[in-house]
């Protein structure tokens, strides 16, 4: 995927978003311009450009999946200010800027969140796709308790512990792996049936680039420069929370992702020459440097 | 509603989120027992059984109704552990036990709060129903930044400030009336379009008991015993909280909340015979001293 490719599906994602905050806004003005500032404050927009990429090499036109895109968006911003609060990660800086609670104050952090999930499943809702429930139920899944908030859970319970790489795999396949999946299995479920072979290739190319994701993003925390990520450096470690690198050694890791990179291609071997888009996609995100 | 129907009601919810709890649990075995003891913790079933009333007006099955009761008491059960919360009301003791960040951790509590509301869009999803999406953007509108979490932040921002009767009702529109109203319009909309009448007249009964509904609460917190109203009475006065009591009166507003019930049941005639349930339904709200 070029540089120019995802510079035009990030700017597609910021205007469906754009569009969903300005319509039928609420009521409590403080909480509007806190999920505005959650979700409009830039941001890799990694999981939208996934899902124009999967609508690429399904033959999907980006018209019918800026809902599907803002909806994964919507459901990462929302999971970054919950994280953040000080009962959880208690982060201070996000993307370069305060987090929710530190710009706002913890009270409204707790309900943006809470409200940016709740756009995400409406967005769906109102697409007006035939099959809008089905994306609804495995967006669900893969956000729930038996997925984001269910590896979140795992993940807090692993600080300070010793803890395996097969245990550390577990929290990642469900924290960030499950959603990162979700990006590219929403997109094929608008047009192809559960039996279809193009849909568990897909759904291997998820796994895998999401936990390379996660790899790289823990190898980042190590190597990375706090201003490049937009996050405090070393955050991880000052925390005691595990990381592959720790249990790998950095080159391993490194490693580790990269080969991830080379599964995740080969599960589109048999989407052909349209796949290109997503298999560029998936070498970026273990090339990137923030 | 005899007391028999709203134990029946009762238990059908009881069962439904049983299960919905059981399946495809999670990886975390803390933060499913946190989520379990948010919703199975008793409560009043109030807006379940609203649904299987309505349901009973328009002669819907309530095996149908299933997943529309356990989806609103879902999202009620995620609003009560969050708004709990140390930055939020920083209640100690609900349903006459302690709160889950208190049972639990304030991140536990977050996190199955975040998990409660996805699993209620996870139900509607896979209901089966053929307008499933269609009932998901109505709960979502409801109890989002233009519903329950919009109310929840006018709230927040009116302790300790004077407001007068209309930013009141303004913030209970939101907070506790949306999603009651949803309750009712929830079912109707299984079977309703969108132009029907009886569409319309339920959404007046809704917005009618729910104000009613807050009124009493507030009344209850003013006159009730901590040990039958299950949480700390005397709670919204100590924290500078507006209400209805503080400003009609305790007399005035408990006649108001009556006088609104009279409204509900009025909007309830094109209904007939068949809403008698809801009627009682409504009677029963203000006339509870818990």
């Amino acid at each position: 995927m070029s540089a120019r490719e995802l510079v035009r599906h990030a700017a597609r994602v910021e205007a469906a978003l754009e569009a969903l905050l300005a319509g039928s806004a609420g009521p409590d003005a403080r909480l509007e311009e806190a999920m505005r500032y959650a979700v409009l404050g830039g941001g890799k927009r990694l999981r939208p450009t996934l899902v124009y990429a999967t609508g690429e090499a399904l033959g999907i036109a980006p018209e019918r999946l800026d809902a599907v895109a803002a909806a994964v968006e919507l459901i990462h911003a929302y999971s970054l200010v919950h994280d953040d609060l000080p009962a959880m990660d208690d982060d201070d800086l996000r993307r370069g800027r305060p987090t929710v609670h530190r710009a706002f104050d913890e009270a409204t952090a707790i309900l943006a969140g809470d409200a940016l999930q709740t756009l995400a499943f409406e967005a769906l809702a109102q697409s007006g796709e035939p099959r809008a429930a089905r994306l609804i139920g495995a967006l669900a899944r893969a956000s729930g308790r038996a997925g984001m908030a269910g590896g979140q859970a795992l993940d807090l319970g692993a600080v300070g512990r010793l803890i395996d790489l097969d245990a550390l795999i577990e929290i990642h396949r469900h924290k960030t792996g499950a959603l990162i999946t979700a990006s590219v299995e929403l997109p094929a479920l608008l047009v192809l049936d559960d039996t279809d072979r193009t849909l568990t290739a897909l759904r291997r190319f998820g796994a895998a680039i999401g936990l390379a994701f996660q790899i790289q993003d823990d190898v980042l925390d190590v190597t990375g420069d706090t201003e490049v990520i937009g996050k405090t450096q070393g955050a991880d470690a000052e925390r005691g929370k595990p990381t592959y690198p720790v249990l790998l050694g950095l080159d391993t890791a490194a490693a580790r992702a990269q080969g991830l990179i080379v599964d995740a291609c080969d599960a589109l071997a048999p989407l052909g020459e349209r796949a290109a888009p997503l298999s560029a996609l998936a070498r970026y995100m273990v090339d990137r440097d923030h």
